[in-house]
């Protein structure tokens, strides 16, 4: 049966444009005592990610619309993080009172479009989610293979969900692990389908890892040891992303 | 820092109504190797409280209304199963095309009010949400500290969401242990307000168990060790549930 060891990857530095995550990752486990092992699964906090990638925007730099300068001044908020969030996103899911809900240009469905003025390090800087996560993931993974090292790797992120208070950390990105494991075509003794159809494995593999890392420590990164995983070289999160025409809340 | 083991609990007989629920989870932790300990976090599958509390209806029992057999007939669905679904709910939120989106009387907004007819035991029978999960879990507790040991209880299912694939393990009760850990009121050292408000960390500890127990396998029990919470005996998950009021989506 699983057995499953979730802990935090401690010690990384601050992150700058440029840095290589996964020999970083790589070098801060093995020197907090914890190796990376083959059949790990390496949850990556998007921040650092957007960090390292350099996907900040000055606020000086933007120009607000007269849109989002109209709704901004209404609702107290700075006119130029609102221009961001609208260029991060596809669509406006709500825009009701001061709550703005998104689609992003990948799809995700979040508030602000996932962008996050805490976490810059400047007072007057933002950042944006990474531009491909899929690719951020498969590019970390190959890196770990090339150290030797046969990992999944998660890009996760920090979103609210409707009807529930409280935000979990969830999938953005992966590469080597199905984001989805399937029950469908499975039927119990008495011929009924199973209620459940599909388990979002990377989600619940996010969440697992959220509970190590916290969201003001400075432990951007969480392995999951011991969950077993079928290689899948084309995994992608758009398996995740429901299609709007499938979609009963969009 | 944090380091999390998530093992599952096995050789559980098969439920049946007015067992010992803890007992059984206490008794077959040891017997596998693995007794529980103070401050472990027992995550229950609502099936097997489901099956312990007879929360159960023959379906040769149910006279469907008028409502649920047409919408029935015209989705080639069993007419009697609808109308257990529409008893167990409050209101409808999404009915569209075979799907059923509904309000379950405790609050929990979930496909077909969580009724499930694959677990049963029994082709004419279907389970139903336990009635009052807090009420077990901190009943569940209670047996716990009689058997000296200060575990938190957190009663799980299989929810889906909006916008994204794949189903994931919830929190439907909870005692002992906030649902939620609040960041609200800190700031980073530029004076913002973290853009993460609060976790549902519930539903985080939900997810990790689902990781070990499956859901077509026999384990309906995890255990999740090693994660530090603070003992909260007026913990309820009502606090997860939105007001509709502060509802976007409903």
């Amino acid at each position: 049966m699983a057995r499953l060891e979730v802990f935090g990857v401690e010690g990384l530095p601050e992150i700058v444009g440029g840095m290589d995550l996964s020999a970083m990752i790589y070098e801060a486990a093995a020197a907090q005592g914890d190796p990376l092992l083959d059949g790990d699964i390496v949850l990556v906090t998007s921040k650092i990610v957007s960090k390292s990638e350099g996907c900040t925007v000055e606020l000086d730099d933007v120009e607000p619309s007269e849109f989002a300068t109209r709704w901004s001044e209404k609702w107290d908020k700075d006119p130029r993080v609102t221009e961001i969030v609208l260029r991060e996103s596809k669509r406006v899911i709500r825009q009701i009172g001061p709550v703005l809900i998104t689609e992003t240009h990948h799809g995700f469905c979040c508030a602000n479009s996932g962008v996050d003025q805490s976490s810059s390090g400047a007072r007057d800087r933002i950042l944006t989610l990474p531009v491909d996560p899929d690719a951020t993931c498969r590019a970390q993974r190959a890196r770990f293979s090339e150290l030797g090292l046969d990992v999944a790797v998660i890009m996760t992120d920090t979103f609210g969900r409707p009807w529930r208070e409280g935000q979990t950390d969830i999938a953005i990105g992966v590469a080597g692990l199905n984001p989805l494991f399937s029950y469908i075509g499975q039927e119990d003794p008495h011929g009924h389908e199973f209620r459940v159809q599909e388990i979002c494995t990377a989600d619940e593999l996010a969440a697992a890892g959220e509970l190590v890392k916290g969201n003001t420590s400075r432990v951007p990164v969480a392995v999951v040891r011991g969950f077993v995983w079928e290689r899948d070289d084309e995994a992608s999160l758009a398996a995740v992303l429901r299609d709007s025409e499938r979609d009963l809340f969009r």
